[in-house]
């Protein structure tokens, strides 16, 4: 199968989305699904679907719809999701904390090797899932060490950009900045940002939106 | 000001960015702002500010600049963020323990109303927070009597569909979903999600295709 990095990004986010329901049909057996099915399951149009899958070679049989093994086993190549990636996560306050904690990631092959936090008063502490809290100085030798692949950075703003300095010396692929500022990178990094107030504010201008109609 | 429904989504998402750097200059007492500047910080390129801004009316000063107190206030009133809102979440795993828990959220105007989770083991727990973990069977009631206006769904993915019918009962008009399911609604009620997983796929495919270069 061909990964054309010309897949636009729409796409690659849909893919995510349709492995979703494709992983409970296959827990429960179901060997068969149609688009208009996983269209319907995914809130998206079938044309949709069928033009997504299209980008990747033939997977459907027409008429009777996609094999549910083999289109998740597809989407996973596709998206690198067929793997382990070794995590860390920078920041161990409330989200921090919680994140680190989380069996999701886990289950799904994201896996936390190291927790770092600036805070004295942290660094030492052990969490829950075995982790013990390390100091933010010690980023980059100890991503290099253990080969981390992804950071995730939770710590309050103004200690993101420097953060990601540390992450990108310790040559860390991508980040997922959970901050609200926007970070800029020295080398090649992928960078997501998860700030959930950018999430908030849409969600209330178009609520507000709402309330006029 | 006019508030035009038409503003397409990403100005929206851009117009929440330009407000941080925004919020900290003003704090630092700096007066007024270009659009390179401001563009520079964000990431984004100056003729975009400058027609994201446009839609709102005429902000900048030629030759001069923004003045960052009006400007800021301004994308406050047009976001809906200049006031405050009530929110509920339901699914007090670690992701809305530490969700309930955090200072981001009081501080931009987000008040966390109300906990529920359908484990009985977790009822009535007092969290650190202030309030007492409820029965999620009571979420229609409780958020109606509340007047609670936002439900964020942190719940197993299994429970959002039901979660969101209850909160939609209560007439919450804004729902934000941290699980793997798209969430289907009966009556009006706008939907973001913020499915975490979705993010990472976005992330490791892309650290894929850089590993290739």
């Amino acid at each position: 199968m061909s990964k054309d990095s010309k897949i636009p990004n729409p796409t690659i986010q849909r893919l995510a989305i349709y492995s979703r329901p494709l992983e409970i049909l296959l827990e429960s057996g179901l060997p068969v699904m149609s688009s208009e099915k996983l269209a319907g399951l995914c809130g998206v149009n079938p044309a949709q679907v069928r033009k997504d899958l299209a980008y990747f070679g033939e997977f459907g049989i027409r008429g009777v719809g996609y094999d549910v093994r083999d289109l998740l086993q597809a989407i996973k190549g596709i998206l690198a999701t067929d793997r382990e990636w070794a995590l860390c996560i920078v920041g161990m306050g409330h989200l921090g904390s919680g994140l680190v904690q989380s069996e999701n990631f886990k289950k799904r092959g994201y896996m936390v090797k190291a927790a770092f936090d600036s805070d004295a008063g942290k660094v030492g502490r052990k969490l829950a899932c075995g982790l013990t809290i390390q100091s933010a100085s010690g980023i980059s030798q100890t991503v290099r060490k253990l080969g981390i692949e992804i950071g995730l950075i939770t710590t309050p703003p103004h200690e993101a950009q420097r953060v990601a300095h540390l992450l990108q010396e310790g040559n860390v692929g991508a980040i997922l900045n959970f901050t609200t500022i926007q970070i800029r990178t020295r080398k090649k990094c992928v960078i997501e940002n998860a700030d959930l107030s950018v999430k908030f504010e849409n969600l209330v201008y178009h609520l507000e939106q709402l309330d006029k109609v």
